[in-house]
């Protein structure tokens, strides 16, 4: 969802065990005048885009976001991480902010955006920089009659949320899979700089995947350890599960630095092999014919007292030793291996 | 156990200190409509072949067992974890749930099949994705009279299980020790980079079995440290010798990876070895001949004024000349050693 | 602020919501003379430039400054840290001590110049090496009407310069990516020993700045963590964002020792890859010439046999097989790949 | 002690401070039949090779050990560790169990034997595998009159053995610099692979040491942390001391890991180094000869018209030519230090 | 101090904040039959050498030291460390013993001798092995008229002779500062096999100089974090200090090992700079003439049908040809950037 104009998209989502409803907000203001329906149990609050800081600033004004908080959630480059908030008489009081990395192969590289959740009682705020459509498969379980999710309370949500950026992760490792296949191929085809290049560059994706990933890490294990008002037991169960995920998508990851660094060493490998062909060709072809040459050259000094160069059988003994030498050499350097 | 055909084969063992019968499981809605032997202890039911979920599931739903785990019973890909589950009313309320990975080479390559065990108070339930025979041993010491197995617990049998799994990695082990004495011998011999794949392929099915392995030694670590009402003081014993098992089977595949990065190290040592006695032989030769040939040159040169020319010991000379520096270079490649 | 002529400089700010003065302490002992306005909230003292002890020590006296922190303060050498004083009966009993490092590109190298803080209840003394301007921003969002940091306590003024002194860092670390950028063009285009020189040089300034960088992230961990009576619980919050900004660095310059050292290994390459390429060139002109060279010095011997001399279109017929030999090496070596 | 043929030998010791007895047990069952001596404080029952389970057996069943530890006993393989176990009625009810390596040199390879020992209130057992000497000196010295060891309680025999055996690993260290100086001198003599098959089999030899001291480490922190009735405080002292001494060789053993990858760094740069030695050769020979060798090629044309042939002064001018060529080319690689 | 030929010399100094005096004492049991002045506040008495039992045993006897650490004193390669004691009635009855080492460089390379300390409630005594002259400074600002060091107590003593030693490491790791500059010129200008010794030479030494410094942080932590009634508060502020200085060296020490693992990069790379710089200029030379002396060869034929040999410019054109040929190879290397 979002507006690939660059436009900030609100859109609002309420629901309870029987009924949901979601609808783009225009004006924001005028949102807020009217009062959450009172079947709604869940509100959900997403925010596609940042361009339009005016909206945003509604919104936190409305639900007392800190703005350290609102800070981190439009620098854009903040690394994942929990916040527990808690107090105050207001209806959204109690408060987690979740903010973490959503990943993403865009044109053959990896992206990765920022996305920010705030969690409350019953109110779920999420923001996200780019137009992209992370969740719409998550309102669209929200919108199907007798889903799990519509029983469930906002901290499942979240768990929901979260789950799906996780899981976007394993066709990434897919993609990085191929791309280390392709390089294990070429370097034993053809190895050259742009090659050890390629192998660098996809490293560094490798490091800026694991750099986001990572810290995801933290921010499940802190959700299901420390206790907060807004998470339920029910949740943490599932967060569990969550984390077994992650840990599942470093330690392929783990992996797979390690076979870009295999791949550094076959590299290096393949090109001092290639130097070892090319000297060994050298070397036959310099063994076989430069002392052969040098015969040749004995038989075209000019001496006058020169007995061979009177003999009849000479030229065709020249030509019959100059083969069996050939010859033998061949047959020394296969005895070698060295073709 | 289990059968070739992909289909799941459900196995019933009931077991006391004095008697202990064993039967398969046809239909399993059937099944559950007998009530329990009255002189069974524990009961054993295996369930090898995870393609027919419906017999799954009805397990699933006779001993309560939470949807999550069942996820990662029937994910196939589960990391070895340990989960402590407890309360309820039913027969079997308190549960632990192991999830391991069994090893095994099959056709030169290590593969690995997760194995899933839930243990209640005198209930074990155990499943496994393929039709391979892990616990075929376990099941015939059962039904041995007088084994120690049948006189303990139903933690005991997850005991002589896991104790099961942990023993097949040591064939694995003698395994990897015979494909890196092959490759040591080999590089050696022809170092040329299919040695190289060899090694760094050996080195990835490394990684996979320390990633097997290691996990499984938190899961015992957990099992035995954590109390449990379904786990015995006794048992504990027993998982303290098994926990020692696996550190030692974690150190020796530690010890196998360094002798994985000896061995690319010896393979690039090799590499360079043989470029360097290639250009020794090209050196040898250019040095003994170039020389040479110029002198050839030097007479087949055409000045009318050229008094060696007509000298009449001159060309036994330039062979008596040639002779001594080609003996000279060669006593002086001999003394610095190169042939 | 301070002065290029190596003077010590002492600048005081007084402060209060409504209200802020600054000037320059000419005398230190004729200043201590006067009392602090009563409408002063928060006093600023700040030394810049050591090198007038005398103003220095009475600073220290009139604070009671402990003698190791003040030889700390002007050993210049000092590793980042954190010291909480307590107790006492004067104005300024307890005390926290911050010493910093403070980063800075001069000349295209790296420099670090060390940065004391002592806070007070509502004062603050500050002490810095040389004449640099690093806090002259925050000195004037003090004067300016209305500003968060006025109405703020003491201890979120030393939050307020901590927090320029690592926003310092990311125009450092920009000009480093800068640099990096650089080398890799460098080793592609002409990896020479001097290319190398600088990749270490790089790297022994990422070492330099990582020293300074990495115990700062200790620093603001022990003032947010530890109770201290000069530190409000609002600046703790801040603290806690500071402290992610400075892992945020430590990881971009984790990213950049990585990248230096696949700099390392692309320099290697490079030279290899090079030393491959004029080993190719050298083969393909020998493999080619010298088998022709050995064929026309067959034909410049003097044999009186020599049937071949005799023939017309020998001649001819020797340029066109040399013609063909080196037509099918072309070929061969352009299959290999080799030009 | 024990025997050569491999039969199990049982020693007897018993003492008091004031007397001594020893004597080699023939038959054990007919030995427990008899009480041991009033005057006597500790007994020792050494048993060195297991080739005999009925004795074994017989001494486990006396002193009622647990059938998993006599299992470590007689495995050979266990890792090094220590099991405390308590309670019971019989005169040996606390007991701590003890098990590590003691190391050898056997034809200048590493070879390690597991020991076992039992420590009870006043009665030592220890277990060998081999007929191996390691603690005869512990004899001799409880048998000497007045030795401190005969004072002290069985404990501080434990620890007396456990010294013995850390003591056995300083020769060995020796044995390993010997090795490695060795290796030192070889690599900058020649180096071929048979060297880096040393280095690479040192290395592995280091591995198997310090794989067998580091979980002594573990073993004597634990006797020394935890407490246990039969363990006395004076003893943990010395333990303090034997912990030291651990940690000393796994100091030494680590500087020796290290110096063996800078043998093989050492190795590695000695083969490019003669490369480019070898390389350097051909080079000035190459460089010198080829141009002399075209200039003489050139006077060996047959053109008609060759005004330089018929020139008197054409041949001696070539030589002057060919060695002043010749000679600058020697100064010119003599600056460049090639040789 | 101490004495050149090997003899123990034991110095006594006496100090109050009012008074001290220093005198040498010849016969220790003489020594000890006087009491101590009455105005003396702490004693300290000096050993060095260790070369006659008989006055070290006295010392021992009279201050009831432990058997255990009389020998750690004695042994020479003692790690640093720290043992606490207390209790008994004696007038030195709880005690802290530290021993540490104090490097030196001699004759170019490091040194370390053992040092032990020995802390009462006044009294210290200290042991070092030879006879440097380590805590000269220390007592001259002992008898020096109203220094610190005279009117605080006996653990100040310690901490001033702590801090001599650390302060010594400073000059030492200047000295090695020097040597990686010196050699990091030598790999510049000559890389050959003796340069690479002496980085790993200096390598040693660092590991040596590190592995003395490490454990001594463990020992100021321990002396500062760890109760204890011989050492005062006031004096543990100062052991911070000392803390931060030991944590700085081993800081430099560190960037030294990165600096001379650079420098074994760099000397790997120098040496296949050079590989590569004379293979190019082999290529160039081959390049160039190789065809050429095929050309001449050609003309150097015997066919008698050869036209070109009649011609009266052929030999002109031949200069011409091979002038132009080698003119656009020189052209074609100086492109490619080979000289």
């Amino acid at each position: 969802m979002g507006d690939a104009d660059g436009r900030t998209v609100v859109m609002c989502v309420d629901y309870s065990p029987t009924r949901a409803e979601m609808h783009e907000v225009d004006d924001v203001a005028e949102f807020f005048s009217h009062r959450r329906p009172a079947w709604s149990r869940v509100r959900w609050i997403h925010v596609a885009g940042l361009q339009e800081p005016g909206a945003v600033q509604r919104l936190a004004e409305k639900y007392e976001l800190h703005p350290l908080t609102m800070e981190d959630v439009l620098s854009g480059t903040q690394r994942p991480k929990v916040d527990a908030f808690g107090g105050g008489e207001s209806g959204m009081n109690a408060r987690l902010f979740v903010t973490t990395r959503a990943l993403e192969i865009q044109d053959g590289r990896l992206r990765s955006e920022q996305i920010s959740i705030f969690l409350g009682h019953n109110t779920v705020l999420s923001f996200e920089e780019g137009p992209t459509s992370q969740w719409h498969q998550v309102r669209q379980r929200l919108m199907a009659e007798g889903s799990h999710l519509r029983t469930a309370d906002a901290s499942y949500l979240v768990y929901a949320m979260l789950d799906t950026v996780v899981d976007g992760a394993f066709p990434i490792l897919d993609h990085f899979d191929g791309g280390l296949e392709e390089l294990e191929t070429a370097v034993l085809e053809h190895a050259n700089p742009a090659v050890l290049t390629s192998i660098q560059d996809l490293k560094r994706q490798f490091a800026l995947f694991r750099s986001s990933v990572w810290p995801m890490r933290e921010v499940v294990a802190a959700l299901r350890r420390d206790p907060h008002e807004c998470m339920s037991e029910t949740t943490k169960v599932y967060l569990g599960d969550l984390y077994d995920h992650i840990v599942q998508v470093i330690e392929i990851i783990e992996t797979y630095r390690e076979r870009a660094s295999d791949l550094t060493e076959s590299y290096r490998s393949a090109v001092s092999f290639r130097t070892n062909e090319v000297m060994k060709l050298l070397t036959v072809i310099g063994t076989i014919f430069i002392p052969l040459t040098f015969f040749a050259g004995v038989y075209g000094m000019n001496f006058r007292h020169f007995p061979e160069l009177e003999l009849a059988w000479a030229y065709p003994a020249f030509w019959l030793i100059s083969l069996v030498v050939a010859g033998l050499m061949v047959v020394f350097f296969r005895r070698r291996g060295w073709f």
